[in-house]
């Protein structure tokens, strides 16, 4: 079925792994992490463990950098049975601020993509992560004018696009969002009428994964680059 | 001069210390830090260490509560010298986790006012802090239906507001701000041409003191509590 875009108003983006690389970083981070606790259990393990802490704490802190970082210092408590060295804790926060002192590197087609759509489109910026994280990348990206204005969610399920549309007050058709996660960036808003292209990226956060069922009849497109959504809105 | 408010669109509140009890919260904190940190230095200087560090970290962590914890986690490894007890940075975590947990103590007036301004203005909830937080706050203070959407900022300066009133699409004159710090919710507004009413919480963050200078001449009201705001804005 062609998917028709005419109605489309505002486009969403999302930020991270979707205009820039994130997810590399974080695995980089956990890699280090890795090696930080090699003296207790093994990579495999430890990340295990990791990802298990991260969704524990996820209700309270929330995604981002921070939270991250948090679940790493409660984790090395509890891999080295309460006996981690202060030495080591230093060394996660500074994985963590590392992190958060990244440069930001983009995807191919990025600016090429926001010139373009700009121009027809209401761009915003929607994205689950930290709002200064994502306001610093923004900045130090360039990018900055192409968009009308960050939208942060504290999730991206069904209901905080149902908020987000209300907020913008558009209806669903007239909302466009791009994204690499099939979970928080397409699927959701396929399911609330809104329209959705997905563009992967080649990393998938274990959280973000999704089955096959859940994509099953959904109507969105797929493409294999940013470049490719200037042929489809055109 | 009798200030005239006849072409307000949409109020702003802040969310901490104007609608509900936050600073409290952390000087809680800062006393149980004092004293996990009693072997090491007296409560005093406990206090402005931490809020040196906090200085330091703001840049890169922002305001909220996760970046006070990783303040905390890094401040004890200095005043211990590399020392800290598993223990201790575990109950460092904890004095997190359980400001994350607290209820939400409603100021008083703030049901009273928001269902009154509700039905003339559009309300909107205009913070720093962080996100999952605010709405979190909001959700448990059955206050959320109140307001068309919160709008997070990474900082509350001059140039934050005017992205916020183009994001709103208002004239800065049509916009009202009312909140509990004269550094974040009221000289910037004024400064941009925008309103802005004050009611002061008890406590003030040492970040957020200003000086006379800085308000001097500056044209907003002061309210001792929200409920005369009704007064203002019939």
């Amino acid at each position: 079925m062609e998917i028709d875009y005419t109605n489309i108003k505002v486009v969403g983006f999302d930020a991270d792994d979707t205009l820039w690389i994130n997810e590399t970083y974080f695995r980089d981070a956990e890699i280090e992490f890795a090696k930080l606790m090699a003296p207790y259990e093994t990579a495999n393990k430890v990340d295990q463990e990791l990802f298990k802490m991260e969704m524990k704490n996820l209700p309270l802190y929330g995604y981002g950098v921070k939270g991250f970082i948090l679940s790493m210092v409660e984790m090395a408590m509890v891999l080295s049975n309460g006996n981690v060295s202060n030495e080591t804790i230093d060394s996660i926060l500074n994985i963590g601020k590392n992190m958060i002192n990244k440069p930001v590197e983009l995807l191919k087609g990025v600016e090429e993509v926001l010139d373009e759509l700009s121009s027809k489109y209401r761009l915003i910026l929607a994205t689950k992560g930290d709002l200064l994280d994502q306001e610093r990348k923004l900045e130090k990206s360039g990018l900055l004018d192409r968009f009308h204005h960050i939208e942060v969610l504290s999730d991206k399920k069904e209901e905080n696009y149902s908020r987000l549309l209300k907020h913008l007050d558009i209806a669903p058709n007239e909302f466009l969002m791009i994204g690499n996660s099939l979970k928080s960036d397409i699927i959701p808003l396929v399911n609330i009428g809104a329209q959705a292209i997905h563009v992967p990226f080649h990393t998938t956060w274990a959280h973000e994964q999704v089955t096959q069922e859940e994509t099953n009849g959904k109507n969105y497109k797929t493409h294999s680059s940013l470049l490719e959504i200037l042929n489809t809105l055109n």
